[in-house]
């Protein structure tokens, strides 16, 4: 990380990125009002910071122990710039003062379906339509979404979506879940979805970031906070900010039964919003992965500090082709919107970590 | 598990427990309103079931294959009892209407010390009094409490705590550790705390429970909720149902820096809720290890369902001598007592699952 | 799964295979020398059992519980057909009676060092060469082996990697990271490997299958083994049954320093030798993370079962670009194949589960 | 840590001694050839080191940041003390030369079982018999051994279990669950034995420890090795420096079926061989849970540099009152036995961490 004297000039800047580029790495420029940081993206040890400190208009030049940095809120503290990112998607502002509820079925299966589903949560409260068409399953023997079927069936899905959104004004989110799914996917939505899976894929992550759509990037139920950040840093080097971060359940602990399909981490929420300007959600559904559950956990996220939360949910979760346990209705929807929003009162508004 | 007729004669069911214990078995009669149910406490695969059903005034018999069943809320409902124990302690309600708020100092110092954050913590809302005198610590080379002084110390500290509850009108709650201290402390105090290194120890359990007090009893960080609720049943097999479940935290996972010190399961809560009938509540400070997570922790615990909180304050969190790091003033503790009221009412005033 | 009658026609095979695929699934035929067993991929949901029951020549139709079975060793032996399968590479065979060595460099840093080290682990007993060209990393900020520098600094590297495979009679391994990688590296190389952070990842494993060449794919370090057999299973239904699996540690548990990268779960080999037909081989070096332990942790996946090792290897592992700290010497190497024959021979051959 | 000058006198030694007892703490003095090292045991904070340093004789004085060093390999090598204990418990060696086999039922049932098995060990290899008395279990509902039945049944047990030691001339081990049966078991056996269950218990630790009777300690399944070593580090702390490590088996992790009861942690044998003067050793019984896979786990064990076993066996498994599904029979034992002397062998008779 370099730090320019708050005197540095233009051309002093640029010949410290110059220098940086003939070096093999690349430049993160944040020009805050008071002063320039010049962040280094690619291995650090092949340059040498004694260098760097001496040339003209730096003020201080040191590596970086954080395997993040582009990310890291108190980088942005020091540039100046804003330490909560909110991200604008059509008339939607993540990351600001009103929560927000992304909402819908877990997979799209008709258009009859989706209209019906996406009628609902509208009504009820939702701000973001999602809906899955490119299914990750554990099996290859399990329903892949019907992305999985055909690449008709994948376009016809992805244009009932879009219609969708349009009609009830709602931006929408669908997963991505290979690199060649992405200039399709890029094409119809208004947010691109990365899924717990796919995590750590990082040529996905870099190519997906380069759409310059905004991603909601759900952490892996394995990986610790730090590797989270480390592969959000991935796409935030593409210079894309726009990654909305999502806590879905790690593995679950011990011994006998596990009543849950993973174990909601909600202290993650505050923890990652005192390290990273980007906001944060939660899904509480995947977590949980059962219905009785979903109302209790939304609420709880929302008080840990989330500035939103993606629910599943369908109008009659009994005949869903995936996941039916887990999706709450239209009517459960609307109450837990309506909960959410008191506590978010009670804890005063605080969101983004204070 | 049996259950009788529900004209089933008194005779009866003493025939049936005698029958049982016979065969080197306990029996734990639950007359409900309706109907009388009788569980087996030992090796089930003693006895046979088929001889059980032939006894006169019993209706059906038959193997429980959960590990708990005494604390179990279906056992409770087929027997008409309630689903939801409220455990009286002085005038305090755990698991009624009302939020329990338990706080005071991670480890009881000096009279001085103590007395001080007594009046805070009743000031700020406080309910129950905690403090630790036998503290376990990882390392031999920690401070270990007062009672790890000596005899004397240990008897000095437990009647201070007791004037300081009497004082400030608090029933009080101190953790034992180990099985020779049980008598000393039940001596003292309202509440006794068996603590998460201490979820395994079966005969502790079963020497405490005997002693008739309440027990708050915390989770293992590797415990499996099954495995907790399993070991909660040794204590009510010695009939005592004045059980307070409390989750505190599990093992972080994933590789890199952990920025708490354990992983708070929330979803833990509504589950346990809706095992057994015993209230369930939470201790952020052991999970978060730092101050600055308490309050949203605190309000996610309650938003989650708990039914009340244990927080560690200290008028000094720099100067303590224990885990000063994770310890919160009196004046904070009474804002997340504040914001958990009105988030308690948000959800409805739902605690015990519904 | 469908078992045909060991009289069952052609024809009567080739008709449920038809009706199978006008269903939307796809078949799976395993002609034994005593019958012939059909299996399904897709969502077996679609189709109805009893309809396929009462098809000409069939004996049974069952759907099968287990996420994975065309990689069932269960499933091989029902159909007669071998249940060890030897993957042969040029004169190597992988899963056969003989131990096999996989060895090189963490990563392949300029062509020098990759000729010297292949030298060096070919006089030392090793059979295929190992080296990464697109390495996965954690850090954005970190070197991403040569492959991750330029298009052509890729290609060069992939030429060294065959001529020095070629040199040295080995065939050689290196690991894909992402789709756009798959047919530049399909060109180069005998064995292609899929690394643990991309386990997960279906369309690269499916891509990659459709290759034809054999997969060396490692299991994620917070995956179960059931997850990892049914994302295998996605590679088999692609018709390629080349697939060597491979342990290298899960994560680290407990509180405190961890003394070792991850946790090598070394019951894991004779669990999956039993459960499927592919071979299982042990990746000691990132599972430990430090050299110190590489001779004893290899001689003990041996000793567990596997049929092999893949192990790092580097002239001067202190200058290594990459995980200089688990490299170990050429010399070390041969010390420790020397040993792990000598315990190959102590448990009497057995590798492949008995 | 002090370190005493060469040439300092006894009653240097014995003014430094008097100096920390004190300050409230006590003293562990080595007395190697070459100098003598102080340990302080307690809170090292109360304590000025500069303080210390100064006192005539005091070569070096400083705080020792590990949770453990009374333990510590390198602490021993300082004192020019021996870097593996070798534990004599009659005319057997733990932690020498020869690998050492403990062998016998999970639970005791009659003296006939007893006295059938003890004689199949002793012929197939054992040195050492095991058996347990009182049987930590999960459920208060499963047998709890025949400790659990009556005082009576207990003492009656433990007279069978010396009487077959006696007779086939093996030292003798069983397991202390609660700390008022320490009395009574150190008056029968020969090492007595700290369950994983028990490991946090401190209290119970530092009892036991004060019999001076060998304790052979085990891991909990939850517990990481640094905090193993701080909680043996109670017992050396109580002057009993006969403590044999025992691991058994860690948490399983991942998603589905787990097709082992606990997942054995191999690595952890180098990794506390190489920080302790300790002998470690590896129970394969509980952590597989099944029989089948023992001779790999075993020979896998040994290989990775553990001094011995501690193995499940009993004439008849489908008959055992407990854990039948993992004890194998005496024949087996005896080919495990012998394949693990190969094993030894073939990675030149190294244990403790070369």
């Amino acid at each position: 990380m370099i730090i320019m004297k708050s005197d540095a000039t233009k051309a002093q800047i640029d010949a410290v990125v110059q220098d940086i580029e003939n070096h093999g790495l690349r430049a993160d420029v944040s020009q805050g009002d008071f002063r320039t940081i010049i962040g280094l993206i690619g291995d650090e040890r092949k340059i040498s910071f004694d260098h760097l400190a001496m040339l003209p208009g730096v003020k201080e030049a040191r590596m970086v122990e954080t395997p993040y940095k582009l990310i890291s809120r108190e980088y942005a503290r020091l540039a100046g710039e804003s330490e909560h990112r909110v991200i604008k998607v059509g008339n939607v502002e993540i990351g600001g003062d009103k929560l927000v509820f992304i909402a819908g079925p877990c997979a799209v299966e008709s258009k009859q379906q989706l209209f019906k589903i996406a009628e609902g949560v509208k009504k009820a409260g939702a701000d973001v339509l999602r809906g899955g068409i490119f299914k990750p399953r554990t099996s290859v023997h399990s329903f892949q979404g019907l992305g999985g079927s055909s690449e008709e069936d994948a376009v016809e899905a992805l244009e009932w979506f879009r219609e969708a959104g349009d009609k009830f004004e709602m931006p929408v989110v669908t997963e991505v879940r290979g690199e060649s799914q992405i200039d399709l996917i890029a094409k119809y939505v208004d947010i691109i979805q990365i899924g717990a899976r796919n995590m750590y894929d990082q040529d996905l992550l870099v190519k997906t970031a380069r759409t310059g759509k905004p991603i909601l990037y759900k952490r892996h139920f394995g990986a610790g906070i730090e590797e989270f950040l480390s592969f959000a840093e991935y796409m935030v080097a593409e210079d894309n900010k726009d990654i909305i971060l999502c806590e879905r359940g790690i593995l679950p602990l011990g011994k006998g039964r596990s009543y849950t399909r993973y174990t909601l981490d909600l202290s993650a929420v505050p923890v990652m919003q005192k390290e990273t300007f980007l906001p944060v959600i939660v899904d509480p559904s995947h977590a949980a992965g059962r219905r009785d559950l979903i109302f209790n956990m939304s609420c709880a996220s929302i008080a840990a500090g989330a500035c939103g939360l993606i629910v599943e949910v369908h109008h009659n979760p009994a005949e869903a082709l995936v996941d039916g346990q887990q999706q709450i209705t239209p009517d459960e929807f609307a109450k837990l919107v309506t909960a959410c929003r008191s506590i978010h009162q009670a804890i005063g508004n605080r969101t983004n970590g204070g």
